[in-house]
């Protein structure tokens, strides 16, 4: 068959996916390798890299192109490659380049003084970098909302969950706001009398590392394609073809890393495992942020908080870390099935972590669609952290609204993320449990292929075929269902 | 100053740079981080890279505002720069994009054989891979040589020591063959009577690196702007801002990983001190790899072997590996300096080194000027190793002609940089003994500042402001003097 525009597509978009490639490795090492002295450099450079993409991703051939690839004959993956590509293209070519450079100036500026000033509890110094990110956000959004007929708020979140709409998380978060504040409740007083052994550590780096490293190989991590390494951020970067996960370790908290590998290994596998084919094209990368949460959150929240899954593990984590009783398969599930309100979100448990981010989603989205201004914040957060958990954060912006990355650098719209993602995966496992009546014990002998089979069959080997909703339907043979979720939590909470 | 022409080369030319960079960092990652699955997709990232930077370097705007900037009134060290810029510039627009991707093509497939092919001992293979990257570098040769009245050898050697021609590396080898054989002879009688104690390992990496962390350390190196790895192939690399060094370690030989982490320091520390007002663009790099070397090799063999220096660290040996008497002064000065003619290039000794780069030089120059065929190279390389150092390499190629890296990826004119390097440190440290009569106690009292101050002052800071043979001028008050290289080793081996 002969393509030619549809050829000098994927040309310029495999050009794209080898810029981004040095994108990839050269941020994972400014996070994990580089020396302090090196960020002025570093950033000028992926600050030229970003310039490249977009200028690339704008060039003014790639329209005419677009649209005489729509009238080739396709093949339904190249249909499907052909969408992605029109998403990238439509959404660099709204923004101007001195938008884009602008965004990236102002966030990088205002995320560069929060590292200090998070430190400093200093609010209002960190308003004064902040509402030139909101501005530009709002720019970046009514430009987006008003070439897609869609609403500020949701034209952001597309970027990252593609399809999603906030009339819909509005409904599901409205749900959840219904049954958390009293699943919450009832699992506090039912823990209240189980008796929790705490790990006597310290727990040498070194060894943490160790343990990590063999729970990677048991989550089928490939070694060859990817590394583990440390960040202050833990993260998973670097390419499909080699993946780079991150952690922190404490010598006095076992239970971060543990679990924090096990969260990374799931993005990792995702990666490793997108269709080596057509890797190099939109269709081959991963779906949306949302559905590479579900993968995450299915080895840390689905599996990896399963006491199958710790009785499993309960001899290798004393094989590392020294022969205790609370690392007993039954205290290791309670330690990490713990609940309790807290102020940090990514240290929340499982239970309490939706709150944390319906309260992120609430605030993002009156802001962006200018219901509120950025100095109304912290009223709000104080407001909704008592009514969602109980506390009284008032005054403590370091562990209040200045806590995450995300705003600081312009990213609004990706909360919603964390809680579909958690969503999507008990969505999965109650399609895998229907399918394997003796998941629990499978998983506790250490077989793990039903949940790998499932995820790389559904998920994983599928990468940007279908949209997110058409994806989920195809897996679980319904839309996304909250009561999944619920179920999920009852079951293991009540 | 109104200097439009300059102001816009300036700003390409800060492009190139921040290209570069990315280039440098995934470069030492994949010579250092990267698994090996990830190659395939680093291989393609990176010429992609290649042709970005040689179309930026070619774009037809360059000659015409190379041409209106040599028109402005620029002051002297603008002058300098536009010099860089043009002979960059010059250097890139001669070659074809074709012949860089060709060049790029056969070298990265010849050198990826090789690294079988070396330890198959397999010449015949490797020849077949080799007379493409051959033909190429002729060609390449040959169209530098025709645009700048040279021969084709020196129009190659040029790349590396801008200004060096072979008429000149003729007199000084020929001189040095004069006297070398027979000052390898006498080194070697005189120390048939030395006692040497031979170190009692195993030394564990872990322990080896932290000596060498300390010795790096003594040396100067910041570790807010660098960091120390390990490779297969030592170098130093990465940016200015950002220097990676690297070496390897093995268990039962502490010499090669603790003298190779000096000559490493030495190129780093040349690296981090160019000046920061300049370091984007052609003026404030380093001058040429002639005179990287000599940073390396004033840090290897003029301090480092130096009994004054070996008395300095001899505690910090015997802290990180252990007291034994192996690890006195006098002892590591013998170990050190001990004579014996080899097969490796790599693993030679001080005196013997300069055989090994006259028979390269020798070779690759009638290569490349075609007096001889890739097939006569083994023949003639039998012949100059029993003729410079009396060994038979008859039969092993792997030990042979097939040693080197250099070659296979098509880097002809390279070698004489080493021993040029050898003679600019010999020199430079006349200078500097005629300036501090009492060098060596200073040394030995752990005060180094006469050498990094005389260093700095005389070649760091001057990055490329200077043609080589002027800065070596300025800096020692002479031009290139090869007496100072038989003095100091007549000195240390007689």
């Amino acid at each position: 068959m002969n393509l030619p525009a549809y050829d000098a597509l994927t040309t310029t978009f495999t050009r794209l996916y080898h810029y981004q490639h040095l994108a990839a490795i050269v941020s994972w090492d400014q996070a994990a390798m580089m020396p302090p002295k090196g960020n002025e450099a570093r950033g000028a450079a992926l600050a030229e890299l970003d310039v490249l993409l977009h200028q690339t991703l704008t060039d003014k051939s790639l329209p005419t192109l677009l649209e005489a690839a729509s009238q080739e004959q396709l093949d339904a993956a190249q249909r499907a490659n052909l969408r992605e590509m029109h998403r990238d293209w439509e959404h660099a070519s709204l923004l101007s380049d001195q938008l884009v450079q602008a965004k990236s100036l102002a966030g990088s500026r205002c995320e560069h003084a929060w590292r200090t000033q998070r430190k400093a509890n200093d609010w209002s110094g960190f308003l004064e970098n902040f509402r030139p990110v909101v501005k530009l956000a709002r720019e970046e959004a009514h430009v987006l909302a008003q070439a897609n007929g869609v609403g500020c708020y949701d034209a952001l979140m597309d970027k990252y969950e593609p399809g999603s709409c906030s009339a819909d998380i509005d409904v599901i978060f409205g749900t959840i706001k219904t049954w958390l504040p009293d699943l919450i409740g009832k699992a506090g007083a039912k823990q209240v009398n189980e008796t929790v052994i705490q790990a006597d550590g310290p727990f040498a780096v070194e060894r943490q590392r160790a343990l990590g490293l063999e729970l990677m190989g048991l989550l089928g991590f490939d070694f060859d394609a990817g590394r583990l390494d440390i960040s202050s951020h833990p993260f998973c970067g670097g390419v499909a073809e080699d993946v780079r996960i991150t952690t922190r370790y404490s010598e006095n908290d076992f239970m971060r890393s543990m679990m924090g590998i096990v969260h990374e290994t799931g993005h990792a596998r995702y990666e490793q495992n997108l269709p080596r084919a057509s890797v190099q094209l939109p269709l081959g990368r991963a779906r949306s942020m949302g559905i590479h949460e579900s993968q995450s959150l299915s080895f840390e929240m689905q599996l990896g908080r399963n006491p199958a899954f710790l009785t499993l593990i309960s001899p290798l984590v004393k094989k590392h870390l020294g022969d205790q009783r609370a690392f007993d398969c039954d205290n290791l599930a309670r330690l990490y099935t713990r609940v309790k309100p807290g102020f940090i979100r990514v240290d929340a448990d499982e239970l309490t972590y939706p709150a944390h981010i319906i309260l992120r989603y609430e605030i993002e989205r009156a802001l962006i669609d200018g219901d509120i201004e950025a100095e109304d914040i912290p009223a709000l957060w104080d407001e909704k952290m008592m009514a969602y958990l109980g506390l009284d954060s008032r005054g403590d912006y370091q562990n209040g609204c200045l806590q995450d990355i995300h705003w600081t650098g312009g990213s609004f719209g990706y909360f919603p993320s964390y809680t579909l993602g958690a969503m999507y995966a008990a969505q999965y496992f109650a399609s895998i449990r229907q399918a394997h009546s003796d998941l629990d014990q499978r998983i506790a002998a250490g077989d793990l292929s039903a949940v790998f089979d499932w995820l790389n069959d559904h998920i994983w080997s599928q990468a940007s075929r279908w949209e997110t909703k058409e994806l989920v339907q195809r897996a679980t043979g319904e839309a996304l269902n909250p009561a999944h979720f619920r179920r999920h939590l009852e079951n293991r909470y009540l």
